[in-house]
């Protein structure tokens, strides 16, 4: 048999973090490469209990029968309130739906908005997977500049004069892979100018609970006047990425397409995993939670720039996060992470090449290093590695 | 702001059915129309403590945190030992990929075979969610006639010649809505007629073990040598549909197709319902509680013929299904159930009117009746009410 494929899947080949991923099996190898939570993060003991009591001869009938594509009405009470901590307000249940986990936010807005050809624009560089299922809805994907402040606006606007886009993608806190915090000035900009020229914002937000320094910002969603922002947020990173559990959220006539697009796709999200978080929120668990992770990461996060900071060689300029998972960075030489990936695997430490997160293949001098998931120890020692394997690369430059 | 939707979601409105069921909130209304288990078949107690086991200190992180798309070793072992009991033989973990509940089967392939334009094959009638889904890729849905035994395979080959189709969806065991059941010599005349022309089969079962009478019919998957035969089947009607896991059994370059487009979708399945499926499967409680269940369903079914038998107009003629959750029929007279359907509601009793189950729009006359989920006093009672509906309008006719 000779499989012809869908169009679509000609730029489909795996994602490259996940193949990555699935390399780092042996235990000896420090890996900077995934996204994961920290493991003592994730509330085993709560989580068992909630299970357990759902499951009791009362409850499980909900739990195990079919549901709605909806969820459970005392889960999407307790997102309401959630998002009102990201300043959006007046959300009724026909402004939510729950979602199997952020990133199929990200595919059913693409679903429900983008035909093959039309264009979409990301920051440049962006969330790989985000590139990835734009691909797969056969999108033209043009990267729009950013700087400390968030999007160019003057980028931005032009970009959607030339090229009509239907939407622009967006992690305007803690970008990833960037790390940067888009300023309050610039989303309400990027609100305005979007909503001016009719364009859909996908506001991508699994981070921004993790600021482990600074002031926290509002959503852009909470300056959309227009009703043209849907914002999507995920328990994966402040809870359990195993759950996949999300929302979405937005204006009613927008969610109620999104909601029949999820009806297509898988009817509903798992019942169990749904009510696991409903009964967490409700329990006020998540802030205690949130509380004792920070100073988790705050750690990692100190202890991979010290590391940076003493072992990279000086050509290695990187973003100080203040929140998120990870600590981008670039070569101001002409270091070729693509090529160097696999000689770091051999010193068994493992990061992610930065061209991947470009919708245009550039960013071939920069790398994204996660900190969340490494003790502080391996985190010196996986530094201390790439930074000798960078060193004796400039050194070969500079003969 | 004036939403300008894709494409493909012009033909998408919200599944007739699950519109159906959301108005289904009084209880006195007595519901033939979902596709419901018996609540009382829901392993409550089993699941219940494996979760807890599963989410104890020593296992809670490999639920908890994020697991692969392929899922976990222990559950493809058990399912490629599944699958054997519909005679596929000789399949590795190579062959296997564990989906978010069936429908996300018929979702990926679609995703991953069919552009827009591309000609889908179904049987007409056929699983209405099949043909939201095929109109959701903007395919051309094509119904093939079928008889008592299975596809005619005359009209199958002149479809093929005429359309070119990319697949061919059906439901060989317990067919949903007509609940007829393919040969043997049906299901491998289908299969090498298929791989003749280079088309995709994908082979939906998710009924095929709720066998109430006669010999179980080997999958059609068994037939096939091409390799041009996907099988999906499902753990929602027998182990419970709130948990969405399923699985789709192919050839191995189909498969990875498969798997990075559900990398795309939603990353990963609940890593909590898929290890409750694997440590259901390993403790053989499947078996005992389809045992358990088969009488339940052999009750409600001959209750449903009974009464349909006693109260029904003679010019409703109906399928006994040998097994799955439906009895299927049409009337000999110009009966329109889906005008019919709103006084039925209001006779407190709903059932499926048959014309959303045909690509074509036509089917008027015909109507699906879900037996699994009511109570045979109940059943009863409910086809009692349809019958004097009915009675009423053929006497209309007859004026």
């Amino acid at each position: 048999m000779n499989y012809i494929y869908s169009d679509r899947m000609s730029k489909m080949n795996g994602s490259a973090t996940r193949e990555i991923l699935k390399l780092l099996t042996r235990p000896e190898i420090i890996s900077f490469a995934g996204g994961f939570p920290a493991t003592q993060t994730l509330p085993q003991k709560d989580v068992q209990q909630i299970a357990y009591e759902l499951l009791s001869r009362d409850n499980a009938t909900k739990v195990l029968q079919y549901g709605k594509t909806e969820g459970f009405p005392e889960l999407t009470e307790q997102l309401i309130d959630y998002v009102r901590s990201v300043n959006i307000e007046g959300m009724g249940p026909e402004n939510v739906q729950v979602i199997s986990g952020g990133q199929q936010g990200i595919d059913l807005m693409t679903k429900v908005f983008v035909n093959p050809g039309d264009c979409v624009l990301v920051e440049n560089p962006t969330y790989l997977t985000a590139i990835q299922i734009f691909d797969s809805y056969q999108a033209k994907i043009i990267g729009v500049d950013a700087d400390d402040n968030g999007l160019i606006l003057e980028d931005l606007e032009a970009k959607i004069k030339k090229y009509k886009p239907k939407m622009l993608y967006c992690v305007p806190t803690f970008s990833n892979p960037t790390g940067k915090t888009y300023t309050v000035e610039n989303r309400k900009k990027i609100a305005e100018i979007t909503a001016k020229y009719g364009v859909m914002v996908l506001e991508d937000d699994p981070y921004s609970k993790l600021r482990l320094d600074g002031t926290p910002v509002p959503s852009m969603k909470s300056f959309d006047k227009a009703g043209n922002v849907v914002y999507v947020t995920s328990f994966s990173k402040v809870l359990s990425p195993g759950l996949r559990v999300g929302v979405a959220v937005g204006n009613a006539e927008v969610i109620r397409k999104i909601a029949i697009a999820k009806q297509g796709v898988d009817v509903t999200t798992s019942n169990l995993s749904l009510l696991i978080v409903a009964t967490y929120l409700k329990r006020n668990l998540l802030s205690a939670n949130i509380r004792n992770a920070l100073p988790i990461y705050r750690e990692r996060r100190d202890a991979m720039i010290a590391a940076i900071d003493k072992y990279m060689p000086e050509e290695y300029k990187y973003v100080k996060a203040e929140g998120g998972l990870f600590i981008w960075g670039e070569f101001n030489a002409p270091i070729n992470t693509v090529e160097l990936a696999p000689e770091a695997i051999k010193h068994d430490v493992a990061y992610i090449q930065g061209q991947v997160f470009y919708a245009d293949g550039s960013g071939l001098n920069t790398m994204r290093l996660n900190f969340s998931n490494s003790s502080v120890e391996r985190i010196d020692l996986g530094i201390h590695r790439l930074g000798d394997m960078f060193k004796k690369e400039i050194a070969k430059l500079k003969k």
